[in-house]
C-alpha cells in the first residue's frame, strides 16, 4: 500500500481568476507580503501495489485521464511507502 | 521572496463526498489499484520578506483567516526561498 500525494496546478500561462480573487481577500484581511496567489487542487490517494512502480504506474493514469486537463494543468505527486 | 506553497485537507473525521465521487470514477476507469481518494486544495502564495520568519507568519496567518476552515480542515505547507 502507497499514500500517492498529487498536487494538480494551473499551467504558468493559464489566467487564474480564483487565484486572483484569493489575492484581493488577501490584501483586505491586512496581509501586505503576500505578492501572488495560484489555486490548484491537492488529491491523496491510497494505491495497492507491492512495488513502488504499480503505484506509479496507478497515479500516473488516474493524473492523465482523469484528474488533470492536459491542456491547461501540469501535476506532480509523492509516493510514500504505508 | 518566498515560495510558500500550501496544503488544505479535509480532517480525518470529516466526510469527503467529493473524494468518494473520484474514487468511483477511477473505478470506472478501471484503475483498481487505487482504494480511496481525499481531495484537498492547493494553493501556492509567494510571499514577500527579507527572513524565513516573515514569510511563515504571513503564510500561517493566511491559511489560519482564510484559507482553511479550522473546524474541518487541517493545513500543512512548505517554504522555498526564491
Amino acid at each position: 500500500m502507497y499514500r500517492s500525494r498529487i498536487r494538480v496546478t494551473l499551467r504558468p500561462s493559464i489566467l487564474d481568476p480564483q487565484g486572483k480573487a484569493v489575492g484581493h481577500a488577501i490584501q483586505a484581511l491586512g496581509v501586505t507580503a503576500v505578492r501572488s496567489v495560484r489555486m490548484g487542487k491537492f488529491i491523496e490517494l491510497m494505491v495497492d501495489g507491492t512495488t513502488e512502480d504499480e503505484a506509479r504506474a496507478a497515479t500516473e493514469e488516474v493524473c492523465r485521464r482523469l484528474l488533470a486537463n492536459p491542456v491547461m494543468e501540469d501535476f506532480t505527486y509523492e509516493l510514500e511507502k504505508m
